[in-house]
């Protein structure tokens, strides 16, 4: 086990939207990103697309109903930033290792998002940052 | 003049914090990331610090008091995310692109920042999301 969570590099930074192909729309014409695919997760409310720009991406986030997740954000705090990502190595290691450090945890496994394996940490731990921990799944 | 705000990476990620010396000590704890200095910048009311990740940076911000915009920020929303930075090619154009494009600046025209010249885009223009424009300074 290693005693830091080494992060990788910046996996994406997420935005709640209310209107996922408008704004892809906007990205697209506007700051000349490319094109990408929107896909349903039922099982966290929202549609969602990444966007890649340079070794990031955007990911947008357009919740399913006002009771998901990102609705309540966005009926709260209005559109916005949501959420940051990190790309790791091993991230049931480094979820152990946050344990260890004394962070707060959202999701105590990981599980299965768009691009990988993911894991959220509390924003309380992270000055009110809601992060999220990415391994992605092996190119093919 | 272009007709598109092409951008070339996520330049930054900028968190509103009330403590740099504290949020920084945990970044280098928690996620292993590299040591980087914190300057004073007073026309921002802002002491500021830029991480690098991987291609982007985090970029921790804690004002001055409570009346810079960054404390009026943490004093309604709490500490966390608080601006999205792209790395563009020739800022002054394409300020002018997203004059043209209809976007809403806060700043007409670029002034320096951290690490370059700079300008914010207005939010109610990105979805919520308060954009900045960086134009790097030469590596020396």
């Amino acid at each position: 086990m290693t005693e830091v969570c080494t992060v990788n590099y910046i996996d994406h930074v997420g935005v709640a939207v209310k209107d996922i192909e408008a704004s892809l729309a906007f990205f697209k014409k506007v700051f000349d990103v490319p094109d990408a695919q929107i896909e349903l997760l039922e099982d966290q409310g929202v549609r969602a697309t990444l966007i890649e720009v340079g070794q990031t991406r955007l990911e947008l986030l357009e919740p399913t109903g006002p009771e998901s997740g990102v609705g309540r954000f966005i009926e709260r705090r209005g559109e916005g930033l949501h959420h940051l990502a990190f790309n790791v190595t091993d991230i049931s290691g480094k979820l152990q290792t946050l344990r260890t450090l004394g962070v707060d945890l959202i999701d105590q496994t990981p599980r299965e998002g768009l691009s990988g394996a993911i894991a959220f940490v509390h924003p309380r731990s992270v000055f009110g940052i809601l992060t999220e921990l990415v391994e992605s799944n092996p190119k093919s």
